[in-house]
């Protein structure tokens, strides 16, 4: 992340900033605050950011990574630099305006499902170079991580099918293949795939835009065999719905690509 | 751009895909399909993603940046080594979700304020490392750029005038230190300030949170004189009504930070 | 791996090089020869060593990743820039030397186990920066890979048993955090501990430093219900008999951090 | 040396460690145990993998590089977090047990000469990207190194006499282009080319693979007007005898090319 | 600037110096001696390249960036590890010789024209990869700077405007891109294109190798309507001239391009 | 080169130059032109600089490096992307005049010795970073380079001696550590000195700011028994005088720390 961090500040700061550098030394400070209840996640960022532009900044927080933040609650405060503080500001805001959009959505699919045991989990479809920081998002919210990249997990969907030829033709070539630590999981569309897939060696299968009725099917099936995970259009409407036909894993993509940004302001204090 | 791709596709892919791997030499080609309508963003880096990978690989598009694409429109085809294309496809996707989702939104403000002449900008509430390319959908998506980074461009903002003292002494020092070629802008957030800032030596006038009421009391003092610029709080609903004010600029954040991802598949052909 | 690569030809050739700085333009070719029989591993880290340095260097191999080489036999030939060729011959040596070292040290195990199917791996003990090129090796030796890092799979280990207070509480806290598409082995180095680890929602167990009769006990009991590894001391000499007691994976450090180099030699032509 | 260690932890963790993850902010301590006997080398690196990991790990060496270590003796301790520890452990065995064993072989290397006052060397034969290192582990063990890369001096080889055409025209050219700060040295196969190559303008002459007899030929014509190295073949059974030709530096691939690693294991305190 | 400190010390270090590696743990002492008068430039750096080496050195300096330094002056001490100080020594001198020449010359020409208000400016032809270093020297002999990329001003040139084929049509398309907080800058080569340069929707006209006769001229028209800045050509015997024809910015890129270094010396102390 | 190249161009160009942009696709193409005689060197960085922009740029140079260019020369031609090649003609000017300004001024004290066979040699008073690239420009110039760093050869000077407490020991004692490649000469500054460092095992003499007599003086002594440098104060007009004292080379930091920038411009054709 340090790299990261860096080249965002230089992103925003470009080589000569007239505003920081007229401040000369003077000292400020200022105060995050929130212009919207939601889930807090980026401290740690916010405070990286801060700390690589100076190391000599103070920063405060008064609350953790996943605590939920009241509307014009105060987040946290900066003091030091002035040059550094106004250089820092934006930067700091772009993390955790964006980690915590994903960590308030993700909130809301948990709060949604209620006690039902369902787990909650991100996708692959998260900003390039952020996965990590969106999955620690994810958890902020409440939500459970799925495989991190291509090498840690293998999950054979449909595209994968249709070159290696047939289903049960993918899942014994890649098994030969991957070692024995990995587990694997096919994606199937409707039923009949299901249970196709069912009766192979597989240790998960992903239901992949099924109505309610068809994963209630399928849960009767497969419950306990494997993991069952749902996915496809799910949203803060149906996830109940989903959450108590029995399966066992419900991930969306949106958490990570299209959480809207939540609302923090930064208000120096005179 | 090159290195973000490389890295991503690290990310994405970790040290070893058994899927990836046990396809061998085998080839394979797909689309992409656009799943909604949408104004597409991504072409260059979508096949910079699969160049990247694998140079041999064939990557046609039908459509350019810039172009609204109708649901279930096919907007291109890659062919080339299977392993290859599987590896890419989530990262390739995940590229162009996002800047097309930001390509897509400002093609809605534009369209809603029409005639009027008015630019609608983006912001600095970019995602951290991807500020040219997501400023390249705004220009995608019929919008304009504000500036790139606090370098190139003085925005002398609400916690910058706190700490210098006064607008007039912010002003006046920052001019001092900035070389000739720049322009300065300053925030203001009423009327009286707004006074404030039209009697001092600055070239732009940035109207925060103001009512349209205000602007157009402002807009009717300084018009001509400074450029004219509105921020803070606009939506689709209230963009036209502003836009006829007679203002130059609306910049908005929700560009960058908040537009959801449009939702394109890729799917292999048998 | 190119990264590396260039780095290697600057550690070798620093900044100024009087021998290959004096060849001017002088064109020259040389062939690799194996000066003992050997399992070749290196083919394409050696032509990467050479392009990098000259691209218009012609690079032939004769023989592929795998196979066997006999005593005196040419390996490949390389053409072009004189200067290229002496500063790329010895980092290409230095790599294939290692990687086939490290094959034909497999290829004996593997010989040595005959048709009793189980799988010789490796294991993490590679040199830095090297494994996924060592774990390439293993394979190109008819090897097979344990996990590639600490996040593709769960080996539970005596250290991290002991800081989590029992083998049960290790494997429940582990499970809990552990995405749904990762095993979980646990090590254990007497048949005790294993009747504790086989109770347990494990899928793997690593017999650690076990006599070969302990094995037979273990796989008495534990066959087909997890996976069975084990580790520790296996030599050429009692490989076989471990290999006899029903296991299925032995895993052997010495691959990778102790193989010999083989002996290749580059021999110019006059 | 800070990069490749971050490379190195990087490589071996991945980007999700479950074990480390799910223990926290626990505590923990273990020692490093020398299974074997052997010459120690790697404590500066074992200390910067640590404190890359974690700067507050405290770690404690009892040994020196260089020194001798007993079976069973305790190296050295850490102590601070779980999670770092056992994510730094394998990476820093896997420096240490290999710089170990080049220390320990050139050690035995050494002691065999006794006080025949001959160097024993290193050659270029290293793991890409780690020879500072491992000419580092040459010195602990008591050896002398032979020059760094291509550049800080001159070794004329068969394969260049080969490209100039005679070892005259290589000398004269090379001479001409290399600064006044640099040796010459050649390399001779035989007796022949020895007297050719002495009566030329060199500094040092390289005997390849010759017999002692004919070492002690060359010795007793060129010993005191160049300096006299010998390499090639040379063993534990024969590095006597050839030390006591009258040599003046004995120089040895295998030093780096296949010491075998050395046995340290990592044991947690309860 | 720590990258470009970190190369420039392993360039000039190289991976083994055979003085600094004898020199052990010694101490030492030493002291910079200006060896003619200049102005002072490069603490700052010259502190970072010993800290960078050894971060337990002591550096003190009597001067700030910007004092006039006589000739035999003491600049300052280090104190520390004698192979740390023998090893950073050149590559602080190779940094402030040049950086002090820098502003030497600067201060040479800012003396010239005393106060006629006139800015004395650097322009894009620096160092490669110190242009903001170079820069800072320009405003420690007291002069101004000019933009500091392409991006953060528009300085329309001659090749420019051939190839957008006229004054107007070059201008008119640049602001059309450039964002608004950008001026527009246009260089003219004489009285007639000056003319056309004033009557378009200009910010500033850069004169081009023309006269003192003609710059007065082009001042009289233009005056407070633009910036007027001078170039080419510009000398310590002509600057007082062309500052006394009342233009605002004199550019001069000998500044950077060709100031000599001055004279600075380490002394150790014994 | 790459690297530093690719980050010239981004120090030059920034994020976005609004005249690049506004070309478009529109063609150019233009021509170098020496503004003064002077010694051509820089040719393929130049090169790179166009190519690293966009490579499909064609670059024709009339010119080798090395070459004497007369007044008003036309060095050659860049023709393709306008916006590429506006671009990289300042970058490609900040390398080619400095370098240019080297050789030029390198050839000017080479033609002033004339026949004496004396080497004009460079130092390591170079710009950071740029060592290897001035050097070249050194030799195009028709000097000799010497040394390129710390490690590739010993020069031990006053520093250094007053830390080891005498000439004796400091070369005792770097002689222990230096490899059996590696010359090593003393720095000397009276013919005490030069008497004391000429009775003991060193193979070159650097004599530093010593009279032209006192140089004859040494070398009467020296001549043949080791290599003579002298250094300090060499100027155009007492160059002669010294290389007739019969020394080996003079090295003259001014070659490369105050070599005035050659002029060269860039014309586009209409």
């Amino acid at each position: 992340m340090k790299k990261i961090v860096e080249a965002a500040l230089v992103e925003d700061g470009g080589v000569h900033d007239p505003i920081s550098f007229s401040l000369g030394k003077q000292e400020a400070r200022g105060e995050f605050i929130g212009k919207e209840e939601f889930v807090f996640c980026g401290r740690d960022i916010m405070e990286m950011v801060f700390k690589t532009l100076d190391s000599s900044l103070s920063i405060d927080f008064y609350f953790d990574d996943g605590d939920t933040i009241e509307f014009e609650s105060r987040l946290g405060i900066v003091s030091g630099s002035a040059g550094a503080i106004l250089k820092g500001e934006r930067v700091a805001l772009n993390f955790a305006q964006r980690l915590s959009g994903i960590a308030t959505l993700t909130r809301k699919f948990v709060d949604r499902i209620g006690d039902t045991g369902v787990k909650i989990c991100d996708t692959r479809k998260t900003t390039p170079l952020f996965r990590c920081l969106e999955k620690y998002a994810v958890r902020c919210g409440g939500g459970a991580n799925h495989r991190f990249s291509l090498s840690d997990g293998v999950l054979v969907k449909d595209n994968a099918i249709k070159i290696f030829g047939s289903l049960k033709d993918a899942v014994s070539r890649v098994r030969e293949v991957a070692h024995h630590l990995l587990k694997v999981e096919v994606e199937v569309e409707n039923l009949a795939e299901f249970a196709e897939a069912l009766a192979l060696d597989v240790d998960a299968i992903l239901l992949d835009n099924m109505s309610c009725e068809d994963v209630r099917r399928a849960v009767s099936l497969g419950k306990g065999k494997v993991v069952l995970e749902v996915s496809g259009n799910i949203t803060l409407d149906n996830v109940r719905e989903y959450a108590e036909t029995g399966i066992d894993i419900i991930s969306i993509g949106m958490l990570t690509h299209s959480a809207p940004a939540v609302d923090i302001s930064f208000e120096c204090l005179r």
